[in-house]
């Protein structure tokens, strides 16, 4: 797709080696085009504002540790972005040490803390005894071990490590649940809406008019009362008082959808502010199953037959 | 209102003197214009149908007896009718009979049955030992005393009565409810639609579409997610078998206010038929209260947004 | 079932030949009873309140013309009445005269208003030019021939009409609807409510709270959340001024039904009126499907929890 | 409060100086008695669940982070522990170091990642040049620049820090939300559920039917149609697929009061999974105000009607 408007420079959570990095190989025309490695999410997002890249791969969700709050919370606050793709990538996780280093000599683990609790069950049958030291990313933990700035014998990290760094594998697949996912998405700035696939997502961010019992149910019905199916929806505090919430939104289908663009116009007239972050193709492939009752050409009808019925012709029925 | 859309000949319930022809006398502009006195509500729709007349005037609603059935039949099977205008008349019954006739003589009432049962309480105070015959009309009822072609000394009338039959007044006000009141609509074929005047009533008629638990909430919904009220709201059987109906609402709005025309779309999606009786200004003039959250103002700014959105305009905030 | 609690005396809407006799004769234990028939249906079930009748047996809903408004509003007037039955009666017509009349000698036909209307199309193909006196009721149409008090050569009649007298039939089935039919129910006084069959209905007639935009809406909330379907709902005018209304409402199911007294709870509590008129084995045996998330077993094992849970027993999950 | 049912000894995040101290010392009557200082959430809960404490401080919302997952995810897992107290500790940082340190020399900054996410302006404005270090809790960032094992120079920390520690402050107030509030809650195993104080919350976590659209506003409407507001609505993985969630709920109200147990009724028959967390105290005192339409008394009076009804009392309406 070597198109204009496709992003041709990239900022990811680096270094080589991350989850992150293994998403952004899945995006077709990526490879081959500068990539520029950062230390967190908000500066993956600066570089995008400031156009030091056309687009930043950034986490939003995963399957054991739930939604990204950073992410989450950066999209709500920053204007002018928009998810552009999404990436789904198995979260598996190795220990590793310099060469030489045996698993039962190992007493302290270096790891980031999110990676760090998913792997406890594993550590506790079969390391009960091991000290932590927390780490700022995956690829750091690892990489402090050869820097020999540390007290730790190995560190947990991505798979991908041993290609970057002469590490070795002291254990695999270490994980406690072997089906966990990382889902990112592919953020640019200002990028145009593209076409609708038939297996899309939509995510927007939306607040609540007041703290009045019965506003999120009334949120809801925007979207069922269209037929529009939401995959996540996830409260994140505004951040002024406790007890004021921002939504999380990913819903099934595009923004050229009628029922979503309805659905959307039904959202911003209710709420005092909708962030409409992108409409994308699914990284799963799975296409909307969208009754007849919600699809386009209903919409079309019924927009059809208003406009003759007051337009005064003939048959109103 | 002298302008070409105005209608310039009207059928009505006849004959003189019945609540109808009162209805008929309050439209502007009508009185002077050529106005044909029929039998039943289906000679008046037919008359308008058949270009007999430009309109016509019927009762659609009683506040003791309900709607009237046979109107709200009759709308719901011809097409191409629209209501355009609504009127109120003050339902009073009197007492009548021939010349020199007393009321303590009275010992068989003739009266159309309605105005029979509306009247009881009176009857059973005034006349307990009455006997009952049923006229076609309260008219008729009346002029059957004048062509003796009945046993009843005296008959229940509408109070104009008096001017155009030499009866006299056995007793007034003897209807059992003094705030009694019929609502009429003047009806016309392929009118177009009024402009809004603020107090305006929208008609529809709509089918459920299938006989599932909620599909009568999920019509509702469609009104309440739009903030549009109902003033009425009524079942009739569609009449092919037992358990099916359509239902009959008047709700507050003009077809042109965007709130309704929402409405009217969500509800024509979700319908198998949704007919469009008109939009017509209040008998009572009573202007609709919108809160801003629905106003006119809410909807374009919310279709602009979604517009720059989707166009890729810079600040889709 | 001669058991205590049934009822042993009964009142209808005569004479005999009439619809209303045909639904009576369809009560298990009621042949060889007292039957005493009455004028209309106040005068049978005042014979209910006072006494005078251990049962009415009167019309409610008619699958051309609708609710049978009297009845409606009778039930909504008057408290510790009880539907305790439901009939099914298929409304045929002939058209009958005294013998030696020939069907093309008929100019004008004695009839009740509303059996009139429901063979307006036959009346129209075959006898085009007939004039039309109107009778209080199906069977007073046909007997009015014999007292030779009308000017009438035919009435429309229920087709029982033959054996209960000496008239001759002109023609059969000429109502324009051929599965018309009509529901009656039998009507008691504080009878006990009996147990549940799997095949029953509810009655009750609410009153909304206020005038509100969205109040019918959460009413049906109340049926919807408890996965109780609604086979009727009617609106009424509650009489004192326009624009008020009850609502009839039959549900599928019995009071003793869990899901059922659990939305009969939640209408109490939301509404300034609500009147329950029995719950009884409908008509139709048709069973009431159930879905396992709203049966009795699900209500039981809920309660048991949050019992369980409020006492402190230990395993609150 | 010194009853049997108080809990005597408690389990808290420490070291002494932490924010989760500071609740603790909030809690009538645990001053004076057994405090043990765990690492971690899962220690603190653990040592509840295996009666080494009968009580355990946790943190598990903050008006800038949001829900602590960690927590939620525990509290979703374990079953039989009872939320019995609700805390609000304000969450202010300062800046430490050891006794001579100036503010400009500072070079590396050693926090907990997220006290280091909530002073980020603050650190931008005055600190742009510095390094980070990540800790594992906010006291043992502060506790390692006295144990000489990290190579930063200052540490943010909790303000209670220089009452512990021999630390000297270099700046005040460096949280960048001065209304940030840490919400914490005091779990126990199996207690009693309390008697409702009129200012209450309760906590539940429930699981939808299945992945079908509509099925979150389902839930929503066992709350609304009951009055129950919800004060926090948060969803987290269940962790097996992606998008499979749980929903961690506050709601305002008393398991003891009429319409939260008919809501907790509801929820558990639509649910295949809710767990029952307590009712409690709120922390902020405020009492909930109830419509009449959903008080106490309203569901007394309909049970009352319900079971005069069904057991056949005459006057049923």
């Amino acid at each position: 797709m070597p198109n204009s408007s496709q992003p041709q420079s990239f900022s990811y959570l680096g270094p080589a080696g991350t989850f992150t990095e293994a998403a952004l190989h899945q995006v077709p025309g990526a490879v081959g085009k500068p990539w520029r490695a950062v230390n967190n999410i908000g500066e993956a997002l600066d570089d995008v504002v400031n156009r030091r890249s056309d687009a930043a791969m950034i986490a939003i969700e995963n399957s054991v540790e739930g939604g990204v709050s950073a992410t989450q919370d950066a999209l709500a606050s920053i204007t002018g972005l928009r998810i552009i793709g999404e990436y789904l990538v198995p979260v598996n996780f190795v220990l590793v040490g310099v060469p030489g280093t045996k698993l039962d000599e190992v007493s302290v683990i270096n790891a980031h803390p999110v990676a760090y609790a998913q792997c406890r069950h594993w550590l506790e049958a079969n390391l009960p005894a091991h000290g932590f030291l927390p780490a700022t990313s995956n690829v750091s933990a690892a990489q402090d071990l050869l820097s020999l700035t540390t007290n730790a014998q190995a560190a947990i990290a991505p798979p991908a490590i041993t290609a970057h760094h002469d590490l070795v594998l002291l254990a695999e697949e270490i994980g406690d649940n072997p089906n966990a996912v990382t889902r990112f998405v592919l953020v640019s700035k200002n990028a145009p809406v593209s076409e609708p696939t038939g297996a899309d997502k939509t995510s927007i961010i939306v607040e609540l008019p007041e703290d009045a019992p019965g506003t999120l149910l009334e949120m809801l019905e925007q979207f069922a009362t269209r037929g529009v199916n939401l995959s996540l929806i996830q409260s994140r505090p505004i951040g002024d008082v406790l007890g004021r919430y921002r939504f999380v939104i990913d819903l099934d289908g595009h923004v050229r959808d009628e029922r979503v663009a309805d659905a959307l116009l039904g959202l911003k007239r209710f709420s005092p502010k909708v962030m409409f972050l992108g409409s994308y193709a699914r990284a799963d492939h799975v296409s909307t199953e969208v009754s007849s009752r919600y699809g386009n050409a209903k919409f079309v009808e019924a927009r059809d037959w208003l406009r003759d019925l007051v337009s005064g012709a003939p048959d109103q029925e």
